[in-house]
């Protein structure tokens, strides 16, 4: 019945048939948790920026990435550069908490924030990184230069909410991603993939994945690290959506999935 | 140069010139943390609540505590009851984001809450926790009762903001809370404790303290259980007010410091 063995408080028992959401499952789920849990917005997106930073911290400790490309330099006590992508909705939210957190565990993030909404939260969220003397940059760099300085790049420009066509202003953002070689990590969704069909041949590739609350249809045959966070569905939630999930495990934020 | 062991990811190096803040620092930090950094109540008060029910899963895991007075039954499957008295200010709300983190961490939660202040925050923290089943009660029962129903007492009744006396309508509450055998677990600051001075001779006795931030002079002598939680201090803050604290390890929200 188990995909995974238990070796480590991550590797959990996966069920065969794990709930896979459609674009319309997840947005009602997401909105019961704002309507009638009573949760607010800024509670949930520090609970799933969090749970972002920490799969990337097990699956890349700060101690074994350095510099670009992924190399592996264990005797440098330099922290990893993790280039931060953020989109104008609540999916950059996530991306510029789980910035702050990465921040907190050891290594040096670094915000592409193009297009920021005027909601007071997204202001705070962004005023809190540059207090804490993370970066934002006013462009993206190409391919050589991101290859060259990040050790990982973190996809938080689209979540499930995304619909096709990419608007014209982040086209060319995709179009860049696909270029890198330093590993891409994507929050929830990766971007720019239909949110139930998957990629297109164009589509990024990200070496990571960080699944929010339950896995969207998208990553159903996705083949790269996959974990899941977002540790905060009520029972009763998850049983009105029959979700089939596998249990955190201890205190664990986040569970490893593949 | 430290006092304890590295068995553990929790247990980590603690310098031996530790800070322990008094009232005004503690304050004065935290005014920084929203006015400053731009922080929302909101977002600390999750990383806060958090902190603490991780602590509490550290040091008495679901699957070893059971029934009342501590009573250890490993083969019992029932969720562990945990009574969490919580008082009218921010140490109340950390109580009650602990209280649902709790749950998801396998507890039976059921709140106290005896005076609850009408910003819609607290309102929200209050509707969260009923929609997830769990019970408010609308008396605090006495030592028996308690110490035959609940495997745990969280006091989260008076936080650093703390000045004696202690209000009319607490005195017979934290009275109470004297005559458990029940183990507690004090939020911050044990309630009615002099935040600087430490424990009167009828003063409450924690099994637990969970400090946030940076221990309070009250615990600079306290023998118990002690976590440190609230990993949410930016390095400049920390060098401002001259921090000593030990190194929070990977991605661990609390520290063992005895």
């Amino acid at each position: 019945m188990c995909s995974l063995s238990t070796k480590s408080s991550l590797n959990v028992a996966i069920p065969e048939d794990m709930s896979f959401l459609t674009q319309d499952e997840a947005t009602k789920i997401d909105v019961e948790l704002f309507d009638e849990y009573g949760f607010t917005i800024d509670q949930l997106m520090e609970l799933a920026g969090l749970a972002v930073a920490t799969a990337i911290a097990k699956a890349y400790p700060p101690n074994a990435v350095q510099g670009g490309s992924g190399n592996v330099d264990k005797s440098s006590p330099s922290a990893p550069k993790v280039l931060i992508c953020a989109g104008p909705g609540n999916n950059g939210g996530d991306g510029l908490v789980a910035a702050r957190h990465l921040k907190w565990f050891g290594y040096d993030p670094c915000i592409f924030y193009p297009k920021q909404p005027a909601k007071p939260l997204f202001a705070a969220l962004r005023r809190q990184c540059e207090e804490m003397e993370i970066s934002f940059m006013s462009f993206l760099p190409d391919a050589t230069l991101v290859d060259q300085n990040f050790a990982l790049v973190v996809d938080a420009l689209f979540g499930f909410g995304f619909r096709p066509p990419v608007r014209p202003e982040f086209v060319e953002v995709l179009q860049k991603l696909c270029k890198f070689k330093t590993p891409i990590v994507s929050v929830d969704v990766p971007s720019g993939w239909d949110v139930e069909m998957g990629p297109h041949a164009d589509s990024i590739k990200p070496a990571m994945v960080v699944s929010l609350t339950a896995p969207k249809k998208c990553v159903q045959n996705y083949k790269g690290k996959h974990f899941l966070g977002g540790r905060f569905i009520p029972n009763s939630l998850a049983a009105k959506y029959k979700l089939r999930l596998p249990t955190y495990v201890g205190t664990e934020l986040v569970i490893r999935l593949q």
